[in-house]
């Protein structure tokens, strides 16, 4: 039988996510080292607490952690979201915060809520994929925004906004994450999220705030001080704030919560009696108790050791290796090291040679422009991968690179400057 | 900050569960029994099988418990599925199932996929509330079907049909609970099943059938040849057969599936990349071993007879001190008692009363007709609340009932032909 004629407009729409098409590479080619997906280190979780958490939920048989439960969230876990707010800086109340089943079903309900079809979702250039889909499974037109070295650029978002309303398009909100964004890594300056907070106003928009990665700073003159979310200031509910245990627990859970305005959280609780009734029961006790007990406190300190050791191995890594053709800035914080190869490198075209001679996989840039830029770029998860797999990674990956310059001369390739484009550049 | 301006049109539309708000009269009304919400009763859910397994698989540091796993679902729970589905006559492949975050979920990716603004799904009269919520969330037409004893009112779908069609309507699909449905209980005949799946080639509709209940049925006489589901007979892959383990293990959590042609499975789960990314680790991996240690086959008979008792405990309460007002025919499965109240009394209109003055809560009948009827009907729960408690429950309800029609009597409402309506009607 043939669907196609029963399609929705937006299901003609829908596109796979190209990260999770990476997650059937990795399947598919044995002994593969992927620098592909967000994942956190399963060294990570804390394996037996949640053991120790469980038992102890499932032998006092309370009957909440197995039921149906409120599509708000289970009220004692968003009670203790409400304390981990306030270690942020963030003020709320109870009836502002909505679980979600993971941060993805936030943003998925984020635009279902909020925009038509064609109307605009402003994203930076680059930005997060899962964001990219959620906003155009609605149909919404996504217009990417320029990024500089403190974040997304306030002259281009003017410009951009003053444009499409000229045009007469609806504009409604601002996707943003400023902590270690997804793909770059970039952490945005304190100043810039206050001009953007200022500018959101200005131009009447929403932010949508997205944190998953707030608390894996590598300290270093990076805490939290600079992690404060623009949440902290927003002093008129323009911003829905996101952010999730699985980076800090585990993504398994599917836990995740926002918090917005109360009229806001209200009405993202009710798309969500739609899309799934409730988040899950056993989870959300997981997470409570994980928060309750200060397992959740314990990790802040071991993960933030953990990651940054993976991104010195990465980046030691890469200089030895490919100091000479790419280029990065450090990150001082999450999962991310995001690379310039040589403008004679096409990352798209290089994955076939080092998926399938090289057994090394990353994302290629694009998957994160929504204007078609990115094809020379490639986002580099130093999250899950082990040290050793990082190091051995990198040499499958800088073989690949090497041979795809030398294959790129041969067929006299335009641009052999990539030796010169010089080494890492710290983040200053 | 006001947000109306901001709403998409699809949140303008947004309508509040009418059962989920009755789960907030549960918690303000101390001592309340409700017969409202469709909730399992927590004595069956496998307590101690659960711990045994979740402390197996934290001990073992099974990465992909709690890890991101793929969008399709655990791959040897989609495995663990397809035997289940065999065991309901239904053959299939892995490509051909999707793990949904709860049956919601399903009945969400559906709307999503299949569904415009404008066109119209085709539901029973009456119909899960829940389907309602999925498919006005995307802006869609519900058109109601009436209903017979043997199930959906065949020519009565033909006429909808034709003139929906000769309007220039687009319909592309019928939802149907056929086993013990929600709300009726009503169980589908077999042949009107197969007149079913002609009707839906003959009007090239895709039939949406939702099955919870299917293994809840009371014996005596209903047993699986009567709970066969249509996609059993699904030759063309016209049907998309949904399902969960909520009523059969527990649903906290959120583990149901799908089953589709493999070119509607794969857009579904594309459209589920953008919903959550992936169901709960730790939940698909509890429900695989529940079926793997053989505890799920082991819950058939246990909660035949929990229910199937619980039945006739509450239909004996009813004969006893509603039998002279109350009509409802006899569930041969599920969780749900239907019932007609004397025309005299509406149902909503003797809410406040029953919840407040007497402390008993039921669903009232209009919240599952898209036709505004239902105003004298009511569901009742047996699942949840014990014995004992649906003892205490039908009596209050009496009360109510008996004084509302007092106060009708009094106020010289119309219709005291409610004495005369008659005792339960068993199903034939």
């Amino acid at each position: 039988m043939q669907y196609d004629a029963y399609w929705s407009r937006a299901a003609h729409a829908m596109a796979g996510s190209a990260i999770r098409k990476m997650g059937t590479v990795s399947v598919r080619v044995p002994g593969l080292i992927s620098f592909a997906p967000g994942y956190p280190s399963p060294d990570s979780f804390p394996w037996d607490e949640c053991r120790a958490i469980t038992g102890d939920l499932l032998a006092e048989r309370r009957t909440s952690a197995l039921q149906y439960g409120p599509t708000r969230g289970f009220a004692p876990l968003v009670d203790a979201i409400v304390e981990v707010l306030g270690t942020r800086r963030i003020a709320s109340r109870p009836d502002q915060v909505l679980i979600t089943t993971g941060s993805q079903q936030g943003l998925d309900l984020v635009a279902r809520v909020l925009l038509d079809p064609g109307d605009v979702a402003l994203v930076e250039l680059p930005t997060y994929t899962g964001a990219i889909t959620a906003f155009r499974d609605v149909q919404a037109q996504l217009v990417g925004v320029r990024q500089d070295a403190d974040g997304i650029d306030l002259d281009h978002l003017d410009r951009t906004v003053a444009h499409l309303r000229a045009e007469g398009r609806r504009v409604r909100l601002l996707y943003l994450v400023p902590n270690f964004q997804n793909p770059t890594g970039l952490l945005m300056s304190r100043a810039r999220r206050l001009e953007v907070l200022e500018a959101a106003a200005r131009h009447d928009l929403l932010l949508v705030e997205d944190d998953p990665y707030g608390d894996l700073y590598f300290d270093e003159g990076t805490g939290p001080d600079d992690t404060r979310p623009i949440k902290a200031d927003d002093t008129d509910g323009r911003v829905i704030y996101l952010s999730s245990f699985s980076k800090t627990l585990a993504p398994g859970f599917r836990v995740a919560w926002l918090v917005a305005g109360e009229a806001l959280a209200a009405k993202l609780e009710v798309a969500k009696q739609a899309a799934d009734i409730c988040t899950g029961a056993l989870d959300q006790h997981i997470v409570w108790q994980a928060i309750v007990r200060g397992v959740l406190g314990a990790q802040g300190p071991r993960l933030r050791a953990l990651y940054r050791e993976r991104r010195d191995v990465m980046e030691r890594a890469l200089r030895t290796q490919l100091g000479d053709v790419l280029r990065w800035r450090e990150p001082a914080g999450g999962f991310f090291l995001w690379a310039a190869l040589p403008d004679a490198v096409d990352a798209e075209a290089m994955l076939e040679r080092a998926t399938t001679a090289h057994r090394v996989i990353y994302v290629v840039g694009n998957a994160f422009f929504v204007d078609g830029g990115g094809r020379n770029l490639v986002r580099l998860s130093f999250s899950q991968p082990s040290p050793r797999e990082i190091e051995e990674g990198v040499s499958r990956l800088a073989a690949a690179v090497h041979e795809e310059l030398g294959a790129g001369a041969r067929a006299g390739a335009t641009g052999t400057g990539g030796a010169s484009r010089g080494t890492s550049t710290p983040r200053g």
